[in-house]
């Protein structure tokens, strides 16, 4: 009987797909799926904050859906260990206690972030080419190749039919340790129908193919053939592949390596231990032993690649690193290309090192650095093997998104079977077929700022905006308990406003503003506290905005006594 | 005697080159002769406020020098009328009543700026290919290629031989208008001999050529051919020959002209009085009446390429136009490269016209942008043809001009006689030779902020920082005459911190700790204000930092009642 009941409701035939993050964005990538009563989630990542997000560190996914519905949770599968795929899984298992699964590596990096929150977690390690269950679904992970090894895409059985999700990914042919991608598995898989396709976009505006890592190791090869003094060396810790050529051409050269920046570390470390990073015994200095080394026997490998203000190789470009002094002679080298919006700090770092007296290399004049993710041809290749019923791409700005849709409309799919969604949005999946969905559930940004997960919300950030434009004044009085008659002040305090030493008399005018409005409300018999404050806001902004076309957030406080 | 007298004193035979701006920096291009009692000024420009200087509007030279030499003073002379060599004008002409050199566009435009700000000021036009004086000096302006029309460059006899400046450039040889650089007199001085030149950095690390503003109404005008529905086009408002270029593209595709955002407007005006623009009779349309024009017959002119926050562009985009409504089938074109520091801002743009539906055209993918400024290969050219005895290579970070620096060697000048220098150093000149002397003058930023000038400095700045990081906390009280008794308070204000409501514990905690210690203070017998302010804090400090891990501003106040 239950069973019939059911099957009457037409909604419980179907697989809900709800991204939560990733669209319209780059970062906090996060899919759920969800048949009846079993959910399961796909990589869990935070976002960078935009300019406007001041003072926050991080943006992590709203999970308020995911706790509406928690019992239904049935695991969280991961597609690869960077952060814009795995930096929100401490703050989520904070709120969650569910199995989290990914390859040894992900799971490693996961591990040392969980480490870092104290939190356990229930990291389950998969094999790329095995099955698992996880209620309804039955999930496979497929090997791929991206900037970071143990990177897996996902095939996964629905009631519905086969959902793909690509992960972050390029076509490698000739990947660091010969580990292609499976490409015979995604033909079988093409083959046998796939309902869904959801792939990263991340590149679709670039024309061509994305090259092999293998290029960056021959060309930073012959920078270090022909390099004589000191090498600095600066990529993403987690691009172990990269870290792995580099460790290789300062061996092959007779160079001692040294490693600056603890994410560099941590990453080395983890990598080492789990077989991803071989490097040869008595190779490694320590980075505050490194006099010892002549320049030609040395090679520092640091963070701070994106110009990161508190990273190793913007200290060292700054003077103050601890360790290392960039001198003339050094070859410092930034195997990396700006993500954008990082491109003035960046420069500013350049700046320095050439002053220094370094000689930079980037990737503008080298190529010593190539994407992780699939260019327009290698998108194609990824649909002609998959051959999906119905698309969606994710990971993208929308320009990014629209991009991709029109390449899999060249590649034969009619514009009713892409779905550019946002996040929020649900997609229902029937056999043969799949629909936007009225539904929306909450999603969006939340902000983490030191411990504060979502307390920063935007009446904080316009505060902060305006505090920091024209910063803010204070106007204090104390206030006689019933006669309401000033008997302290007023005094003005400002903070971020003008340097108070050089503006005396702008302040002295601004408090006689103040007191003779307050001396006017008082003959006005105006003593409601919320009344007097307004006017000596309205005062001081226009005695203030006259004088110097400025904006300060102005406060008044008045104490009873 | 008195001859003789100064003949004696080996400074008094030297030039002095001073420049106050435009080294290491982009932007503030301000030079600055001096020969015994005389002082010329070359441009005159301000800077965007780094992503640092919170809150501010404009970056200006520090004037100081010229300040204190005010009466030797004889004029400026403007090599072309874009910001960054004629935006710091009017806050000059504040101070200082001296005349300003320059062509008629150039001239134009900054006589535009000075009716904003209510200054007369005497503006002199010159003609390419004329000589004039100014003291000692014998300055020559030479027609150049540039972004801009009405462009020069300037040779100027000194003392100490003839310094050449090229202002920005580019060779062009198709130039709209067909007045190309004037290669002969080029030629003819680098025959003469030129002692030192000053040379335009930007594209130095550019390879090859930049191309012809040709070239780009060429690709505009296969746009406009294909085109079905409604052009709105962005572009810098200063590029009158892209104006042109797209005004002329209007005309023969039949489509009406509308124009917004302010400086489009007031450029178009002054370009059109003076002669620079030619636009036939009635294609202008006022921009709120465009409603009656078929979208097939219309091209909206307008500002905001760079992505500026309040330019008409961005407002579209935001869909909080006044009279522009972005809707499908329009066809919007961005002409013009992201300056560096600006691409996330326009790709936040990209995205909201995509997302309305418009079909986005940028520089990425299509030639419709050149740079205003010369590739390495026409920097040798100038090189060539100008054959300087010593070379400063200006305008442009440091990697710019070291790189520039490069070429010039590559060109057959030895090291020794190119100067990279800092803004405020200064190089002397006598007959035959160029030396860095050990003098350096005041110079730097000045910020501009409303209307002040000069009164945001470090320390304003660093409380912005600081208030935009983490907002601020503000502990009042009222404390007793005499007994140094609380009798109002400790009460908490928050801005930009938490929001409030939803964290009235941590909020009531806190109050509690700063009681506690209060008291604390009250029992130990310590009055004194600054003690007991320093403990508030302290106290205050580390509560919040360990509940929240973040360092908001702390201000206590004390209110004597």
């Amino acid at each position: 009987m239950k069973n019939t009941e059911t099957n009457n409701n037409p909604n419980q035939h179907q697989v809900k797909l709800i991204p939560l993050g990733g669209l319209n964005e780059i970062g906090k990538n996060i899919t759920v799926l969800e048949y009846k009563n079993d959910i399961i989630i796909i990589d869990c990542g935070l976002a960078f904050p935009e300019d406007e997000m001041l003072g926050i560190d991080i943006v992590i996914p709203d999970f308020t859906y995911l706790l509406k519905n928690r019992d239904k949770i049935r695991g969280m599968v991961i597609t690869h260990g960077h952060e814009d795929h795995i930096g929100a899984i401490p703050y989520f298992l904070k709120e969650f206690n569910i199995p989290v699964y990914g390859t040894k590596l992900t799971l490693g990096l996961i591990g040392n972030k969980l480490k870092e929150h104290a939190i356990a977690g229930n990291l389950i390690t998969i094999t790329p080419g095995n099955i698992f269950k996880l209620g309804v679904f039955s999930i496979e992970a497929i090997r791929t190749t991206h900037s970071i090894a143990d990177s897996v895409c996902l095939s996964i059985e629905t009631p519905a039919g086969i959902i793909f999700h690509t992960g972050d990914f390029k076509f490698d042919y000739t990947p660091l340790h010969g580990q292609r991608m499976d490409f015979h598995r995604l033909a079988e898989l093409g083959n046998k129908g796939v309902l869904l396709m959801l792939a990263d976009s991340t590149n679709s505006e670039r024309k061509g193919y994305t090259a092999s890592e293998k290029t960056v190791g021959i060309a930073l090869e012959n920078i270090f053939r022909e390099t004589k003094d000191r090498i600095i060396i600066a990529t993403f810790s987690s691009n172990v592949y990269r870290v792995q050529i580099i460790i290789d051409a300062a061996v092959k050269y007779g160079r001692k390596i040294a490693i600056s920046g603890r994410s560099m570390v941590n990453v080395i470390n983890v990598a080492t231990e789990l077989g991803y990073l071989n490097v040869p015994e008595n190779v490694l200095v320590d980075i505050n032993k490194t006099k010892h080394i002549k320049d030609e026997e040395l090679v520092i490998i640091t963070t701070g690649s994106q110009g990161e203000p508190m990273s190793a190789l913007s200290r060292m470009a700054a003077g103050d690193h601890k360790a290392i002094q960039i001198k003339k002679g050094d070859t410092v080298i930034l195997s990396s290309s700006p993500i954008p919006g990082n491109e003035k700090t960046i420069s500013n770092i350049l700046n320095k090192l050439f002053e220094k007296g370094a000689d930079v290399i980037y990737s503008d004049i080298a190529d010593i650095h190539v994407s992780g993710h699939a260019c327009e041809e290698e998108l194609k290749l990824m649909h002609a093997l998959i051959k999906p019923k119905f698309f969606m791409p994710v990971h993208g700005e929308y320009r990014h998104l629209r991009q991709h849709a029109i390449i899999a409309q060249d590649m034969g799919l009619s514009k009713e079977k892409i779905f550019i969604v946002k996040v929020g949005q649900v997609l229902n999946l029937t056999k043969n077929n799949v629909v936007v969905s009225k539904e929306t559930v909450v999603s969006g940004n939340v902000m983490v700022d030191g411990l504060g997960v979502g307390d920063v919300g935007n009446i904080v950030l316009r505060d902060r905006k305006l505090l920091s434009e024209s910063g803010l004044i204070i106007v204090v009085a104390a206030v006689e308990r019933g006669t309401g008659i000033i008997c302290s002040g007023p005094d003005i305090i400002s903070r971020g406003f003008v340097y108070v030493r050089e503006s005396e008399d702008l302040i002295d005018s601004a408090r006689n503003a103040v007191k003779n409005r307050l001396d006017q409300c008082q003959s006005d018999g105006i003593k409601d506290w919320s009344a007097l404050k307004g006017a000596v806001k309205d005062e001081l902004r226009s005695f203030i905005y006259e004088k110097t076309k400025r904006n300060p957030v102005i406060l008044p406080i008045f104490l009873e006594v």
